[in-house]
């Protein structure tokens, strides 16, 4: 190694904007010491992601921060709760300095946004592998989970789906593409928004939530499971981007919207009387939201189109994430 | 993979024997939901250890899936807390059956008999890497820090030293020996004995503390520093094991105990006005201890055997970590 651990540390992961004041002890000694929020419970998710199955090689240190982060983000918000503390467990091999500087830049920006304090971690030498662990709050019993989904109740997700999966396409280079959209597809691949804000105004309304990591089937399928329902899932109402339309035909766009992960919108249900209040939060915060489909009381997704049966072609469905 | 990783956590590691109450909600959500101990802060540590460079490629999974907790917990007793969640990351090329089933039995034996719940985890195709995090509590105010050694205050060491630097030497092959002390030694290093009720009856009574990861010279001089203190260090009055005298000579046993990592014990300081009250907590709980230094003005280690410089050979710095 060039410089030790506790270079690496020092160097790029202390100097911080973000300084909570429920941190007693942030980086620096065997434990970080917090002081949780009374009458909340605390919300805790740990994401790894290895070079090479997570992200290819290659990729681009800064987007990565960001990336690693967000997946983080993403699942407080699919619980409602409101970011707090960050852990960093980062394996490199060799630890060039603008790498890990472009790497710091990326998480802290994101970091700052959200109100995330980075308060411990650990550095070795090894295969690039990225752990991120990440707390929030959520008012006692009123996290959303993926147990509760009703019978009758409306299927939402937020944003469009499927620009991911045409940017990890475009990204190995397996799709070429001039169109403008390519550049969108790219970034809605490396730099997701993690819908917190989202997530947090979703409490006591949404019966159930996720947030959409492995694609909208294996996603919406944990959520049925978990509540002992099932749901039909209305393809033809699945939101689009401009750019994805522009880049693939339909069948191919819907394919994606269906199969493909790495999204990182909400997918959620709400009974239909609070379907309005849910769609005023989503204009508020920009992202948009739809209802995709609806919970129904038979096991298993029943995907229609036009009120067909429809079989996405496998052409959506990732090959290279494997989780 | 053989089978996914939804199946993975589902077959090894939700079946657990410590299910806590302050645990909302476990394993199988976006986030764990965790309720923490009120007028109480919260340790948090995260580890991360790497094949073939924290252990030995074909390590026994059962004794990695000990030591990788055991390393944590050590972190929480160097700070006097109480140990309550852990979460997991982990990253395997091949995840094979029995070695998941070694894995997690080593790590749930040592979880149970510290009362500590896997709340979380993920687990992903890739080189062999596992990164703990885990959570404690000590009361507001009471966690032992590294800064708070004052000038006059006895520097104390639990347990034995040097023993895993040797057993890492024969792990590798490095040494043969027909010794018996030579299983033992194998077995500090494989099998670490954290010193958790240790550290928890140290609150209030050590000054700053730390746990021995690193080596007795490294670890030391951090309390040094963060401290603004120095210290001698006698080293004639290291704890050595018999099996470790028994396998290499004084003086390579003697280089072996302040340079060497692994050992996992506590190092802290007290007033001289309490040795008698930490000798009499480390007698209950049968790890021992012994005063090794003395803390000092000047800045800086010093090092004397029998009241005169010493200076240790390089043979027991270790090669094989690095961190």
């Amino acid at each position: 190694m060039s410089f030790s651990e506790f270079d690496i540390i020092r160097r790029f992961f202390t100097e911080q904007s973000v300084r909570r004041d429920d941190v007693s002890l942030g980086v620096g000694d065997d434990c970080a010491l917090l002081r949780a929020r009374p009458e909340h419970e605390l919300a805790v998710t740990i994401d790894t992601m290895v070079e090479g199955v997570h992200f290819p090689p290659e990729t681009d240190p800064e987007a990565l921060g960001h990336k690693v982060l967000a997946v983080s983000l993403s699942d407080l918000a699919a619980m409602g709760a409101e970011p707090a503390w960050a852990t960093l467990s980062l394996s490199v091999p060799e630890p060039e300095e603008w790498w890990l500087e472009g790497f710091a830049r990326g998480l802290f920006t994101l970091a700052t946004q959200h109100g995330v304090q980075l308060v411990g971690g650990d550095t070795v030498r090894g295969p690039l592998v990225v752990t991120t662990q990440l707390h929030g709050f959520v008012p006692e019993g009123r996290a959303l989970r993926r147990a509760g989904a009703a019978v009758g109740d409306l299927v939402y997700v937020t944003g469009t789906l499927g620009d991911a999966g045409a940017g990890l396409r475009l990204a190995l280079g397996e799709w070429a593409s001039e169109e403008r959209g390519a550049d969108f597809l790219r970034r809605r691949l490396e730099r997701p928004a993690p819908r917190v804000r989202e997530g947090m105004a979703l409490r006591g309304i949404a019966t159930a939530a996720m947030d959409l990591s492995d694609g909208l089937i294996a996603d919406l399928e944990r959520i049925c499971a978990a509540s002992g329902v099932g749901a039909e899932l209305w393809v033809d109402h699945l939101p689009l981007s401009e750019a994805l339309e522009s880049v693939v035909p339909i069948e191919e766009a819907l394919s994606l919207a269906v199969g493909a992960g790495d999204d990182y919108e909400l997918c959620f249900t709400v009974p239909e009387t609070r379907a309005e209040e849910v769609e005023a939060i989503c204009r508020r915060f920009d992202c948009g939201c739809r209802p995709v489909g609806r919970i129904e009381a038979a096991r298993g997704l029943r995907l229609t189109r036009d009120g067909k049966p429809y079989l996405p072609s496998t052409a959506g469905f990732d090959h290279f994430t494997d989780r």
